[in-house]
């Protein structure tokens, strides 16, 4: 194992208390390879990890240090000699990442960054649509997109891993085979995506409520959702050129689950006819077919949410519509898992050369 | 009031026992003008009503009666006689509204099916897209498309008025007024819509089982769906030509609602430049704006499901996103209501003579 | 109608854009016998009502006035005067109702109160209960505890109405007959009582998230909830002495609907026999069969939430169970409706001398 | 490892294409110790497994054999032999195992029964409850009652295992400790009981379609429920005698839990006063302290379904209530996993001396 102290690893949890973080800390104390060195919250610092978190309650038995933003960046490096730490997930709302690391604490320990700071390279791009100012651009090279089934090669060596977003996540995998392939014209890709309610957040808002969430469906951020650039970012370097895309994004009553419809015309093939579905799928299982966490579904499947969820399974599928010479390309993923704690344990993984599985291989449950 | 026998309104439901027959059923009953002349139903023939749909115990007072379709078809004159029946709504699967209309049936009693038997004009359309001869051509010129904000004038003289589907209904209304007023391709016309589960009938299939369901979504019908040509054909006689179109379904995890996201290229205005988000939305309330029960939301709105639950309101909004030279129109409705029944009883309405929103003016309810 | 001005009833409401709040804003402008005259919210003042709850954009059409308490309490009398209102809801947590009432703003206007400051008699109680001191205690007698079916004669002439709790209505209802015919023992009484989200407000709290309750049933305020004392007196009432029951209420992930289960012991006979199903079913069809929102359902039935959703309606049924001599009773109402805003309407229609179904004889939807 | 043949324990489930079957095959596709041997069904034979839940495409690869009772019954010891079948599940409706057992069987391999045949000691309570007639009582002495925290010793040399229905695993572990030391009358012992839709079963019926449970509560097999005397015969043996209780499920409309509120009037200590809460809680504590799938809670702690969901564990607390002189007892489980499931997993490692959370050591996910 490569990087880190003996024993166990040790991971530390900035940001432990919303719902990403906790689904880190959950899938840490359940794996065989880790142990949780500290976990940190704002709102709840001083309190029992387990009274916070009935489901962790006697199983994680620890109590939450103050992970202040402020505070932390002036102490952060200490933190992680102090306590051993050998890789810290960051799970935190843009803006405060970029505030912790330094080459001083990369140089001791692994940062995996749950939110979008480290995502983009473009930094205009970054400060256009997060409007804040990126006060670490020194990293932005260095650090590592983290999507592991596209870039398994990089994120062994990362010191500091840009953890994908849910959608963005789905949506990649979903579009990526056709548009790597040049089987579609990117720049006609619109992506229209649903979520479970979990994407929200944990914070108390009224908008986020039961009652307001539940029976019914609505899509928010239209045409200016931050997931975009990062779709386009990363579908950009697949086809070799800057695209633009359409992405919705739309909220549905459930806790869990990512569901990408993603919709592109099809390109002529030299024959002029347009590619059968066989050949469609051919090129999915070309990419995906050796890897443990993607399904490509048989022809004529629909991926369904509840079909991934709990796991770091990804399904994905694609239906060509001769009628209008377009393509139908579906992804599913649970968005706490793959879509975020168990994609950043699975990056932990490759980056300390376990195996890419280890500790995350729960297979769906159902129903 | 019209074309009508005397006192109330009498009305029969064939297929009453499914949840678009049981809604109308419960319409009616709180309908000022009308009285429920019978019920329908094959499965539960002989079965008291209000046993089978508690909502309605000691509310609708009586026992369906068998209208099995082979059985009906040689009795419906007379039955619509005997019971002195006005109007009869058709609430059954494809197929079999077109065997029990008749000259005789119409020139006594009018007939709003709720089925596609009449949707379509093209009959080689219909053929194709629901595997089943049309036995009954002769009336599909007569027959009115009963999208009323859109024909009211064709529906106020119809005897027999197809009832747009409830996927086409926020299909067509979303995307009408650019469409009729030149301002998208219509060809780049994309529907990628999101359903309730009573939308799926209440027939026992494990699929449609709660724990099949709930915390899922997923796509369906891909590229194949029927309620593409209706789309297809009504918008095509909004800008005078065949189009063709992309419609991609969903199933998510409510009772009802309808949510439409559709996505198009626009054209640009005579000056080069793409229409305002102000111009688009003007364009809506021109249509709109004097219609009851349809709500143009203010700019930057999107439609929710839940806000209109209930009722026979349709909420509409359209965003401009100029990165891509596309529109994103939205709509909003509930399945059972503008979707199926409320719209059916609004087409009564407008049949016989009576305010537009008799007996469906609900407010919605939140939550 | 009596003790009115001239035209439509005018109502005020304080605190309308909580859940109760927004829920008799939305039946009063579905009556017709009632025009809004002012919505009141400390949160939302000089918001349009429409723009917060989507239901009612373009129906509604008011700017929240500010009622914060401390400054309403001496204007609101001025307020009733100005602008000719009849009858003010007072949707408010406990203890705002108490400090607006006063003998000038009931000699000017009816009072319906949605919280708990008059429905207990005994002060002392409400005082151990709620932790509140009782600041308007000379009110305590003349208010009225409106649960009408028992108490019409009272409410007609009320000036000021305690309204009951959604728990209170559905448990007193449910075993009422039984008291007061003295079947059952009264002090073995347990009520367990499950109610939808929308019970537990609309504030913006963690636990009330769509992800903290979804998928999830659990009990809370055990052996504590304040509506206990509200049961145990009006029951007490019943059967002449002083009772003291089990009571606990349980959160399930649904937005609407009260379902009581209550067990007591049955009484023998004076032959020593224990009563049949039909005797006890006879005892709710002789208090409850001329009610019209009460159906007592057949013997063997067990009332589901969902057939009084929507509605002002309560279901009712009860079984003996003679392996233990007990009886179960079982209600369902809707906790928005029955339970708060429909109920709180019945009262108004009866204070005015209207049908008591004006406004509120919605048929409950299904699903 | 005791009484199997070489190599990973090799496992057949009869009835897999039910929830509960479906559930086992899931964790056991994730044990350790395990391999499938084969899958039974008798609607889905021939099938692949995958095709038919997606959630465990491309992990379980195998198809349905048809496990037709009748066929099966003269054939399961040669395919237990064919198969070298160390253990077989029967996920199957009552009446089936009793079919299959037989001394052959039984000599060769282990049997986990997930239905009701062989909970009940008293042939004539089964026979009365079930309706059924009970063709093998000559295994109901042998048969061992597997709720494993209070059975662990006679489960380890079990041949023949019934496991307990999920209503009744919580029922029992919530009431146990207060029923063993005497603290409570277990005569006047109430279980009311809430349930997730997963236990109605994966057959295709109306009253279990999405919208005919979403969003509703609502009791069933109100006094004759089966679960009843099986919760009587093993608390009786905990106190020494007979006992009659009152048992009342409810359907809520969740996917998996169970919840039990239980309420019991408690006895007096021996100075005449009742006994405190901390001495309530010190009794579940001696009991469950070492159980590691057992939790009590702290006090006034109220288990909730979610905290256990998609794990093994079972929360439990209780509350005294001196106005009444009764205590409420308050339990959790995930009804497919301790409720079914994972129990049977768990009787399984004991019989075959493996650690008791070998493959189920599964932390509960939250959301």
């Amino acid at each position: 194992m490569a990087n880190k102290r003996e024993g166990k690893i040790r991971a530390g949890i900035v940001g432990a208390t919303g719902y990403a973080g906790a689904e880190i800390a959950r899938l840490l104390a359940m794996h065989p390879d880790v142990e949780i060195a500290w976990l940190g919250s704002r709102s709840y610092a001083g309190k029992a990890f387990g009274s916070l978190f009935g489901n962790l309650y006697q199983i994680v038995d620890l109590d939450c240090i103050d992970d202040d933003t402020e505070r932390l960046k002036a102490t952060i490096a200490q933190l992680a000699e102090e306590t051993r730490t050998d890789v810290i997930f960051t799970a935190t709302p843009q803006g405060a990442c970029m505030q912790l690391v330094s080459e001083e604490l990369l140089s001791r320990t692994k940062v995996i960054d749950m939110s979008a700071d480290f995502r983009l390279k473009n930094v205009d791009i970054y400060q256009k649509w997060y409007k804040i100012e990126h006060t670490a651009q020194q990293f932005l090279d260095e650090a590592v997109y983290g999507l592991c089934e596209l870039a398994a090669d990089r994120v062994k060596d990362a010191r500091l891993l840009a953890n994908p977003g849910c959608y963005t996540t789905c949506s990649i995998l979903t579009a990526y085979p056709l548009v790597k392939e040049g089987m579609i014209d990117p720049n006609t890709l619109i992506v229209d995506a649903l979520s479970g309610v979990s994407g929200a957040g944990r914070g108390a808002k009224v908008a986020n409520l039961y009652c307001e969430v539940n029976e019914s469906a609505k899509a928010y951020g239209v045409a200016s959702h931050r997931h975009t650039p990062e779709i386009e970012e990363q579908l950009g370097y697949a086809c070799g050129s800057d695209i633009t895309i359409t992405f919705t994004p739309h909220l549905v009553p459930m806790n869990r689950g990512i569901l990408v419809t993603a919709y592109a015309e099809l390109f002529s093939k030299a024959d002029g006819t347009l590619p059968t579905e066989e050949e469609i799928l051919a090129v999915y299982r070309k990419y995906y077919g050796d890897k443990h966490f993607i399904r490509v579904l048989p022809a004529g499947s629909c991926p369904d949410t509840r079909c991934v969820e709990g796991s770091n399974y990804v399904d994905i599928c694609a239906k060509p519509d001769y009628r209008t010479g377009r393509v139908i390309m579906m992804g599913a993923l649970d968005n706490l898992m793959k879509g975020a704690a168990s994609q950043a344990v699975q990056n932990m993984n490759i980056m300390f050369g376990l195996p890419e599985d280890a500790g995350i291989g729960f297979i769906p449950a159902n129903p």
